[in-house]
């Protein structure tokens, strides 16, 4: 059995059970068994992290700012054995995705996490001289990341932009890897303890689990060792972590379910419908639909273009090869939400079943479609999420059918407006941007959601239930950073008990507000 | 019975039930019959205020700063009236405390919010130009607050801190006034309906009921129409919202009890104990003692000048004469936590009950003391808190004492520590105040935390339960409009489809990082 990574060591852990895991390609087992912790490995990793932090607070920024920069160049001298391991994991090609994007993806968010808490700009200091008032934000203690299943570099608990932005703050972590990609995060978490090792890290800045039982991470995220939570992943289970970290008083983040509506203007239809299937399709397929902003559902509205874009669309969808899921039992639970989406009323275009003769987690390319008035008949249930490659067109009768239908969506990541690039669209454009644009995090003209860019100015949150609270963003560097801090003021307080950042000679001061 | 302020006009209440209030001062019952709202009321206010919110997207910054500060001229045109019948419902003193602190406060917050208003500084744009990648903070939507019984101006629904910080967001605001002084709620009001008439709002930013049972209450936070809540009150009544909130996945923001703790260390005490004594007692008794941040839990460690500190400051107490309280209810609810605080070992030295042969809300300004032992075996009950003219000194045997019962703390507004002024108690602070620190909002040094002075960087917040997030402050604007704020981001949306300050031509670009 694997051991856990705790307290700067690997260490047996304190197993309840052990799984294995298995190539979603091939249905083959892979090598290696792994705990599921009990309590007892929480409770060590609790205590680890509390440990951690206290000395992170005596580390200078620039030894954090090295630490994630040892920990991106571990991460590259090791990229061919981590891509290797992550594509038997979960089926994610190596070239282009594993290799040339998402492990890329992941050493960039760890420099600029480096450079942010270098430059020190997320702790916003404010400085009334006058008054002798300061304030600035603080990390706010150990960080739990819950790391999804769809991103085994990027957003591991590990190594992803959870645990960049909550070390770029001085917060240790505490990862629960996803259970489906374990061998990566072991060798992430190597990487990491390498970094810690060149770089002089007084304590860990990381304590990995693999697994727990569900009733451990309820009682993980209300442990009042934790500072916050930062969970990636289903409705379901970031909604049971929320309970209990609300009821607790705990801090938590949650990145949860989203469709990522798409609203196809008639004018862009008239102008490019084949570009706009293509274009779709590519979105809509990348990685089998399993990035949390895959366009899930599509709007349209009877024209002379909207049969030509369906009709183009299930075509494609139906003449490309299914992409392998990331695990059998994804495969199976995405087939539960394209039954319960035909049993509200959606009819299949194309696909709606596993994929016959493969050995691999593949379910066929899906197009369902449903009637404007079906989904406002039936709006909750049609916006049950099907993570995997489904797309849900809703053809609307006219304008006002569609206003109402955008009017029931619930809050998402992404909303995207497809209009003709002409002003042919632009009155119902902004009917349709003033509904679209409280109920997502990030709207979008004339381009598929599914690229996050790492840009300090990308909103990667939303309003409920697509995350837990609409002003926190989980990409983007510096403003990822604010999940994981405390606002704290000191009032009266001498010059040399202040921190750096808020005394009178702090290098940060003419920059900050100053009252 | 008295009307309702809903859509911009006074309107019958759909009453359950109604109330009359009393001069905490006499006893004797005042003016007016006010309604208890029933559900019909709020769904009424919700669908005003999801009205005002549209139509507040379409109004300039500008306007709203205009009707901020309008508001405040009405608020100090009827100066002597508003002082007069806060005065008569809290028995607070017209002056210094209504007319010269609380009032001038509130015009402020009101003109601070204006300027918050007028900059744009909230909304903290952040602009990558090469990916046309665009974020904000936007208004996250109509914002009920629910306002204190401690300050009938600056934390009113109706015109504090919660309603000027929303507002500068272009946040409508819905206020349950609180029902011990709804004739100064019901004065406020009609001073912003001046305002929102002779600045020419299109819509009323404010709806305003004087009290709604419990389970209304819990509704109304969870209702899909709002935005976000700002409650400041109880733990009982803050948590009841919280877990209505949460359970729907609606924003709270909580600004709860707090004991703001006090060290004395023994080179301070050494230096100056009577003037320690004075300082204590005149925060302690201010308000008789019925702030959030009033000095509710003193510890002093066991030296030459320890018992000359508690002596002298329950000679302090004991002597001035108690304030009235805000209720008798009041009253009766600080008797009973002080009964719970002797219950669980505190031990008086004066006071403890109420002020005999007065008519008014008076309580005997009381001292408690209670050892570190004591303490550290009962340290959940003995934080109970007692809202009034109430404080505790925890009187500990030696240093490892005090540092092992601050580690048992709960969250607190504000914790404070008094030093010598030579460097005699510079080794003993770092260990206190590293312990303090995680466990409070605003840490000061020789100094009283019951004045919250209006700068930007305050932080009136803290760590759960004294707030529901550790990242927000209350009161120091710009940072208090936050709370009410989504976070919103543009991904390339053209030119003349953003808001004006994503755009290239915009004024605040310059200022903003730009990536």
């Amino acid at each position: 059995m694997e051991s856990i990574w705790l307290n700067g060591t690997w260490t047996a852990a304190h197993a309840l059970d052990t799984f294995r895991t298995m190539n979603p390609a091939t249905g083959e087992a892979l090598e290696g068994e792994y705990p599921v912790s009990s309590w007892q490995d929480c409770d060590l990793a609790l205590n680890a992290a509390q440990h951690a932090f206290v000395a992170l607070q005596k580390v200078a920024a620039e030894q954090r700012a090295a630490f994630l920069e040892a920990f991106a160049r571990a991460i590259e001298a090791r990229a061919s054995e981590l891509t290797e391991t992550a594509h038997r994991e979960t089926a994610l090609p190596v070239r282009p995705r594993l290799a040339d994007v998402e492990l890329p993806r992941t050493t960039t968010q760890l420099r600029q996490a480096a450079q942010a808490a270098r430059d020190g700009s997320w702790m916003q200091p404010v400085i009334d001289t006058k008054l002798n008032i300061r304030s600035c934000f603080a990390p706010i203690g150990p960080v739990v990341v819950f790391g999804p299943n769809n991103f085994p570099f990027a957003f591991n608990g590990v190594a992803g932009g959870d645990f960049a932005a909550a070390i770029a703050a001085g917060c240790p972590v505490i990862a629960k890897a996803h259970p489906l990609h374990p061998a990566t995060s072991r060798l992430l978490a190597e990487c990491a303890r390498h970094a810690t090792a060149v770089t002089g890290m007084p304590a860990a800045p990381l304590q990995m689990l693999y697994h727990l039982q569900p009733e451990d991470g309820l009682r993980l995220v209300a442990d009042p060792r934790v500072g916050a939570t930062a969970f990636t992943g289903s409705r379901a289970g970031g909604l049971a972590l929320k309970r209990a970290a609300d009821e607790a008083g705990r801090t938590i983040y949650l990145e949860m379910s989203s469709l990522n509506p798409i609203v196809f203007l008639p004018g862009a239809l008239a102008e490019r419908v084949d570009a706009l299937v293509t274009e779709t399709a590519d979105s809509g397929l990348a990685a089998a639909g399993q990035f949390c902003t895959s366009p899930n559902l599509l709007f349209v509205v009877d024209g002379p273009h909207t049969d030509a874009f369906v009709q183009g669309l299930s075509s494609a969808y139906a003449s490309r090869n299914p992409a392998p899921l990331l695990s059998h039992a994804g495969r199976d639970a995405l087939h539960r939400s394209v039954q319960a989406l035909t049993a509200a009323g959606a009819t299949v275009r194309t696909g709606a079943t596993p994929q016959s003769g493969s050995p691999g987690a593949c379910y066929r390319n899906t197009v369902l479609q449903v009637s404007g008035a079906q989904f406002l008949a039936q709006a909750e249930a049609l916006q049950k999420e099907a993570f995997g490659n489904v797309t849900t067109v809703v053809h609307c009768t006219d304008h006002a059918e569609l206003l109402r239908a955008l009017e029931t969506l619930e809050g998402n990541l992404t909303a995207s407006i497809y209009s003709a690039e002409d002003s042919a669209d632009d009155a119902l454009y902004h009917e349709v941007a003033a509904r679209l644009r409280p109920r997502c995090g990030r709207l979008l003209n004339d381009k598929m959601p599914t690229g996050v860019a790492l840009s300090p100015a990308m909103n990667h949150g939303g309003p409920y239930p697509s995350t837990g609270h609409a002003g926190f963003t989980a990409v983007g560097i510096p403003r990822s950073i604010q999940r994981f801090c405390a606002l704290q003021c000191y009032d009266g307080v001498r010059q040399d008990r202040l921190p750096a950042a808020l005394r009178d000679d702090a290098p940060a001061r003419a920059a900050g507000p100053v009252a």
